[in-house]
């Protein structure tokens, strides 16, 4: 009997979701618009549909053992969507019990970002780590922390929320409600903002100049900074010295054998691996300095989300204790 | 038979040990002078001698079932003390395992600051914790994380170097070789400085000014502050804001129930913890705030290294697979 598991990525535009070998083969693939549905459960009932008809196809002696979704404020420990600021649906929707009582198996539900660390510990690039951090650059910036094998999961089911640690206690306006989280710098909406920052202070021509800030995209910059524009090369320094800084922080608190950087901004590259590497080692307590790699990620892909969190089933599965969190 | 551990705490003017109960009380105790010793294994054999006086007087009935000791530079995963800055002895020295091979016992070795979170998990407030920080505030800042039960030592066995987060990179001169360190401003020495910075920027009359840099202590700070010493109140105000600054920080990381102060600074108790909660609060992604408790050790006292450095033991047995660093 071959095992297979369902994942999920619940995205405020897009949900994706996938069924998924152990190898990370993803043998029927789907996508519904999360926005369509004004109601919670008229969104629950087509993804059911959807599910069921992938089922449809696999072969006999296959058999789905889990759903594992990620989404943003999604816990872990309550299998609960709570409050989610992306969504339409308010409050606390309870969908792993939902699934499970759907699909009779395991459901799985953890935040975006921890789908990504328990899929590159599963299927990427820290297969052989025990002790690791993957940053997603998206329009925020989300973290997933793998700890002794074990994902960060924290008391409340929030760890790794480190787009809002402090670069400027009075710095840019974050949809948080604070000011100066990292995510307002380090994230494809923040290499936007420094762009428009550097652009009005300096005098240099610059090709994005032509773009309008609702335009801009973290791809025109990464194009313009290969064709030697003087501001996007800088706001790619600017973007990498800001990261860089903060990941000397996060190396003293769990001390990780590497950092993978994970989404758009991180197909950049160079751009944004080199400052980001330089700037943590100058930054770095000396005991650290040459001990920590920053790393792409294994899963870049437009089925990473799909993976990372149908990942998170045979993570569950692995484990010889009941983990917390499983309805 | 009544299961006993020995707990050693090694510092660098002193090395204090104790042979303990499960209930956490001390039955024998003994001190030498870790300064008193050229070579580590003239330190070692003074040690195993004091140990075993101590076994003389123990009840029949007993047996030690390992040895736990704390200190700087120790690491988990070797049980090496290795390159440590505060003790005579250079390079690598194998503590645990010469230990183990003198006493036929396991001997688990960490730095005092794990050895501190690990006996606040065993004897201490955080006994129904499963997620918490614990922070010394000594001559330096250490800190020890407990993540889902277990103690975090990270990839190099290093994990929780807080005390070498930034706070100003071009701020005050560390030891670590780095400027701005977070224990450059909050530790007993730190908040000297911040006493002698705001003696020199301001004019206030203060009881403060008439003692010398090397003769100033916490203690004559706090009494300072209790008697409305403005400097003193004023330095720990700032001291305060910038831990609270900083927590605010380690929270988004791996999102503790608690955060346990220990050690010299954290006895001036509400000059400190006031302060601090109030910055930690007002700097805490919303989400977080109203639910980390920022709270006294239990273990304050002459015996809190002794026994932390013993839970280190139980810690180990309690655990049901082998864990790493254990020679």
């Amino acid at each position: 009997m071959k095992q297979l598991t369902v994942g999920i990525d619940i995205g405020g535009t897009n949900t994706k979701f996938g069924i998924v070998n152990r190898e990370g083969n993803v043998l029927y693939q789907g996508n519904i618009k999360t926005t369509e549905f004004a109601e919670f459960s008229d969104f629950f009932d087509a993804m059911a549909t959807a599910i069921r008809e992938g089922f449809n196809g696999l072969p006999q002696d296959s058999k789905v053992i889990g759903i594992g979704v990620g989404a943003a404020n999604g816990n872990y420990y309550t299998g609960n969507i709570e409050h989610a600021t992306n969504l339409r649906w308010k409050g606390v929707l309870p969908l792993a019990k939902m699934f499970t009582e759907e699909f009779d198996v395991p459901c799985i539900l953890t935040n975006d970002a921890n789908a990504a660390a328990v899929g590159e510990m599963i299927y990427g690039n820290a297969r052989s780590m025990k002790d690791f951090v993957v940053i997603t650059l998206g329009t925020g910036l989300g973290s997933g922390f793998v700890c002794g094998g074990v994902l960060l999961n924290g008391h409340h089911g929030i760890a790794g929320e480190l787009g809002h640690t402090s670069v400027n206690p009075t710095g840019r306006y974050c949809n948080c409600g604070k000011r100066g989280c990292l995510e307002t710098y380090v994230s494809a909406t923040g290499i936007k903002r420094t762009v428009y920052k550097l652009l009005a202070d300096h005098l240099e021509l610059s090709e994005l100049r032509g773009i309008s800030f609702d335009n801009l995209n973290t791809k025109m910059i990464t194009d313009a900074a290969h064709r030697g524009d003087v501001c996007a090369n800088a706001a790619f320094e600017y973007t990498g010295r800001i990261l860089g800084m903060k990941l000397a922080e996060t190396v003293v608190h769990t001390d990780p054998e590497a950092i993978f950087l994970f989404g758009g901004l991180s197909q950049s590259r160079e751009l944004i691996f080199k400052p980001t590497i330089r700037h943590m080692e100058a930054n770095l307590m000396p005991v650290f300095r040459g001990k920590v790699k920053v790393l792409p990620s294994a899963l870049e892909n437009q089925t990473a989300p799909i993976l990372g969190a149908s990942s998170l089933v045979w993570d569950y599965f692995s484990k010889s204790a009941q983990p917390v969190g499983v309805n």
